[in-house]
């Protein structure tokens, strides 16, 4: 099913999720039970391919030959779940891998959701599979479902009721949550063409598993909810798969704040990620993230309606004034714009409704529309006309009494345009709902949630507008002598001549080893200078008293030399010291924080923070995953709540973005390229007329993890 | 109906919310018009008083006696429905009054709302109704309904279905979306007791016909759809009578953002207030504001029910951790505790699950239930026990097979638990969301939104404990001599004076006239000074290069002096300057602005925000309707998100906190008592080791509106 993945693992993950026989390891013949479910759901939806019980227990299972075991069972079996208790799948994966079944779904719990003990048997599991060359999906999962082919390998409560197809594809790595997520897709009218719950993740993870559904023609909308993540570079290859797809995904993840990242260890064995920068990562890489299951399913009917929309410019024509208002109100928080209509628009909205005067957006097209239907078409269908409207949004209540007459107004405007526009009916009878979603016509109860899929609509779309980013990682850079193999913090002078020659400004310094070689560095700089002890021993030089600023003679230079040494012998008398850094005192009005970390889940990632004691109490700070070039450097500068600092306060001039945004971009190629970086501060990034310059610099470089 | 307001009006209120006897003028033949439909829902649902239409055209409407006109009409009529073209509205009410009628609610449109010649023609009619002595509800709305009593003053179209009654008191100035409300009110299985829809509220407002009905000892929660407001002294009667009765009061207003202020300016004619005092008022009131339709039903079903919550700790019960997370992320960012369980509560839960051993909140009670039912029962039950946790939610999804098993769990937990607790059914057979409801147990379909309730019910709870704000107005301050009629900016030192006596920690200061007074000022504190000059028609000083600081001998005083005068005069060559204030430099490291505005609809409002860049670049700023006390003051400062600046940063040592409120609250009295302050800005306030101090201020005295 993947053109881009010929790879012998594709190749069974096809077998897995498309298999033309199904063994059921510890089927029972009770269908009511989980070891029972598939049999059942295969049978009753009609499963094509073979399906075959293994159960020493049995001859038959609801009129199919049941094997003894696994050994027993026919050449050629594509894939077998796996419900058998903890303790004897290990034994029944290393059959299947004997008997040539290259991959299983296991159904089975006891793992690593359950202790020290249950992590040490899935460790077990996992090495038994790959040697017996089995792919597994699970352990501690529902299964999957491929409702095309009617593969229900599964025993989630979903498949007891319809079950598709339809244009979605819905990844989970919770079963309880997943299924609730499923049966809203359900409720919704929309349905599910793949429905896979990984489980304990022992081999197959989210990111693969969804790569391999998303490539399905018929598959329009990816759709995802995490726990935990391990593998960042899979889900950033997946959402760049789905961006050259034209495919949205949307992700919900849980454990936002720290309270909620304790329950998720204690629930789940993955490492979980540190929430901004999983937020950051995938909003760079185009994925849409929804807060919760309800935005979820919001997003997923915006998005499984095929229509395009060309910019963020929201039309909105409601029944109430006040609906308008929130509405209004909700997309500027979203970031769509309500434009201000043509003149041309505003004459035919005129036309359209004499009494109201100069029609605005949004357009009060009151109730008369009750008896004049063509008040509610015609005004529609001119706002959606207008250059600057690119989708519409239309908000009534109630109407028991004219679904009919509704109904029909709606057929004829989505007939009359080729804008996405979305019906906001809010206590909307039944048969509204019914009779719209059948019409294709996408259908919310509230205002503001309307509102918030259209933002995704928009974003989905804009970003399939962008130019892919087109960086490459540069070969690794030479790392200067000494520093290839240095474990710890780099000399300052060194990691700023390194940073210096990568392209990211840094302001100059001279290590002096003495007062003699400190005056003679004042002397050559001939502005005033800061003084800062250096040691490969000390991180935070003003927490021993270690820096002096603005020293203008030879005097003071001379004396602050012999401070910082008698300073440094009093707080660290251990540490050894190189010398005194002296530094110009760096211009400049604005001050930020750059900095670079290598995260355990997605590699290298850039900051970008306000600067002063504001990065700590506001937490002010955006992230990328490196490489970036300079359009998301601009963008993480948007992202900054002090970033009105940027263009000036209180009479000081603006500074210049672009230069800031090429720091950036230049430092992330860089770090991308360096993978012995452990972390990297810049702090304070100066800015002024002569755009930035970093003026402190701490470098830790470490050998990267196995 | 209202035991606290006796007076004529009161009555008249009174009459109009409970008629014996309802005259319909236009009433129509046909039932299905809107000045038909009155007559309809008075008939069908039962009004047992009199119906009087009144129609020339007419001897007889539906089995009613028909009027020729009002004069015809008999003595003793309560009230009356207006339901004819804007241009006779004026004259039925002059009729109506000399007909005795005391009071009438007006569905004609064609008033404020109409532009420039409906404003005109509005106010001819309030000011009718007032000679005449009528009452107005309206006009441009849609009516009311009084539930209790049959009572169907209204062509709303939610009066076409089941309509209660029910304990909320729904009072809406839309009638669109105060529909759409009333229609969701149903769909939850809720009832209305009261649905007031106030239209352009030309003589009626909001706030008394609310005022009105949650005296009703058969409403419980009072809740509110606001699109503008001009009475805030109302409003505020309004929540402190609801307190006093402990009903909460639940408002939702449309209006948050510059573009939806925009818009309901042209949709109503209410003065836009603006809203981040709104909000802060209202809640400093004990007001819960819902921010859209759906979160204010979500509000509504917590507080309808009749458990008290007494604390802000959540036991979350759930059978998918993930939901756990989720719902514990958003309880911590509602403000709720999601709170550690005693070790006699972790010790109870492992006894009832032991394969898990130590047990957590949330508690994971997993899948296993369907096969034990008693693991939910006693788990939630022994959550619900633990000493820390004041309020239950249950989640769990789809179930369709289990809706029996599960219901009677619930009752039973019901039964043996007086704490609140709310079910969160993800994707809920429709059976079990009637039979869980019918037995009183609230039930919401999506986890976060449950935990929002569930804060919602906290904060009404905690509202009712603390003892009510027994500040009164003190008696208007004594204003300096040469303040009582002053107009304008008043001089520094004046201002100083009057507020330091007031108990605002005022930085001394001293007004030189020339350069000997100001060294002498500088002798005399001893210390290094600022110099700033002083003139009524320079506000901002720094902006004419006004401020010299720390100048600390005498030939620096002498030349300050010299250049501020030298600056005023190139700067502000108009400005008649009084002379140079001479002032220590204040202590302290942390800075904030403290303000006073007099509030169109609240009258003064005190303001604090961070000091410096920030309070431009962020607007962190809290706001509070004066008089308050010291707690008050206190949770403004809560509200700050620099907020942990005041407890050090840096190495900083913490502030005192109480001296800030203190501060605040004194400067809120003085203010409430000073009802011709127009504006007063302190800024900076600077608070070091000695409390708190404000540096300059600007004060301007101004007439208030009549």
């Amino acid at each position: 099913m993947n053109p881009t993945d010929t790879s012998p693992r594709a190749q069974v993950i096809a077998r897995l999720l498309h298999p033309r026989s199904i063994a059921v390891v510890g089927a029972s013949a009770d269908l009511a039970k989980i070891n029972g479910r598939p049999l059942k759901h295969l049978i009753d939806k009609g499963f094509g391919g073979r399906i075959l019980p293994v159960n020493p227990k049995y001859r038959e299972i609801a009129g199919l030959a049941c094997f003894a075991d696994i050994a027993s069972l026919p050449d050629g079996v594509d894939m077998a779940v796996v419900a058998v208790p903890a303790r004897e799948v290990v034994a029944s994966v290393e059959a299947l891998g004997a008997r040539g079944v290259p991959a299983a779904v296991v159904f089975s719990s006891g793992f690593g959701e359950m202790g020290e003990a249950g992590r040490a048997l899935e460790q077990r599991l996992a090495d038994t599979a790959r040697r017996a060359g089995v792919l597994l999906c699970g352990p501690n999962c529902l299964g999957f479902i491929n409702a095309f082919e009617n593969v229900y390998a599964t025993f989630s409560q979903y498949a007891d009721g319809e079950t598709g197809p339809g244009p979605i594809a819905f990844v989970t790595q919770s079963g309880a949550f997943g299924t609730a997520i499923a049966a809203l897709v359900r409720q919704r009218g929309l349905g599910l063409g793949y429905f896979i719950n990984t489980g304990n993740e022992a081999d197959l993870q989210f990111a693969e598993l969804m790569l391999a559904v998303v490539e399905d023609p018929r598959i329009r909308v990816a759709a995802g909810y995490l726990e935990g993540l391990t593998d960042g570079d899979g889900l950033v290859r997946l959402a760049q798969r789905c961006r050259e797809l034209g495919k949205p995904l949307v992700l919900t993840k849980v454990g936002r704040m720290a309270s909620g990242a304790r329950a998720a260890a204690s629930h789940t064995g993955a490492l979980a990620v540190e929430d901004a920068v999983f937020d950051a990562v995938i909003r760079q890489h185009g994925v849409l993230r929804a807060r919760n299951e309800e935005q979820m399913l919001d997003m997923l009917e915006a998005l499984a309606q095929p229509r395009v929309c060309e910019g963020f410019g929201l039309g909105i024509a409601t029944q109430s004034g006040g609906a308008g208002v929130m509405m209004a109100d909700r997309a500027e928080e979203v970031g769509l714009a309500v434009p201000e209509l043509s003149a041309a628009t505003q004459q035919r909205l005129a036309a359209v409704m004499p009494a109201f005067g100069a029609a605005g957006n949004p357009v009060d097209v009151t109730g008369q529309f009750v008896a004049r239907p063509e008040l509610l078409r015609e005004s529609v269908v001119t706002l959606l006309d207008d250059p600057q409207v690119h989708m519409g949004i239309v908000w009534l209540q109630l109407m028991t009494a004219h679904v009919d007459k509704l109904v029909g107004i709606f057929e004829e405007i989505q007939a009359r345009t080729t804008k996405p526009f979305f019906v906001c009916w809010v206590a909307a009878p039944a048969a509204a709902l019914q009779r719209l979603r059948a019409l294709g016509i996408v259908v919310y109860g509230a205002g503001e949630r309307a509102v918030e899929a259209a933002a995704a609509l928009a974003r989905h779309h804009a970003g399939r507008r962008r130019p892919p980013q087109a960086l490459e990682r540069s070969a690794p850079a030479a790392a200067p002598a000494g520093a290839a193999d240095h474990q710890g913090m780099l000399p300052s002078v060194q990691a700023a001549a390194w940073l210096q020659a990568a392209g990211v400004p840094m302001a100059p310094v001279v290590l002096a080893h003495d007062a003699d070689a400190a005056v003679a560095a004042w002397r050559y700089f001939g502005a005033p200078v800061a003084l800062k002890v250096e040691s490969p021993d000390i991180a935070h030089k003003t927490e021993v008293g270690g820096v002096l600023l603005r020293l203008d003679d030879e005097a003071a230079v001379r004396a602050g030399v012999a401070t910082l040494r008698a300073n440094a012998a009093r707080h660290a008398p251990q540490a050894r010291i190189d010398g005194v850094l002296v530094q110009p005192m760096a211009a400049g009005h604005v001050e930020l924080v750059v900095g670079v970390q290598r995260d355990p889940v997605f590699g290298m990632v850039v900051m970008v923070g306000s600067g002063g004691v504001l990065v700590e109490v506001l937490k002010d700070v955006a992230f990328r995953r490196a490489p970036f070039g300079v359009d998301e450097g601009l963008a993480m500068l948007a992202e900054l709540r002090m970033g009105a600092v940027l263009d000036g306060v209180r009479g000081q001039p603006a500074v210049d973005r672009r230069a800031i945004a090429q720091l950036l971009a230049d430092l992330s190629r860089w770090a991308a390229a360096t993978p012995r970086l452990a972390e990297l501060d810049l702090n304070p990034v100066r800015i002024g007329a002569d755009g930035p310059v970093a003026v402190d610099c701490v470098m830790v470089l470490r050998d990267p993890p196995a």
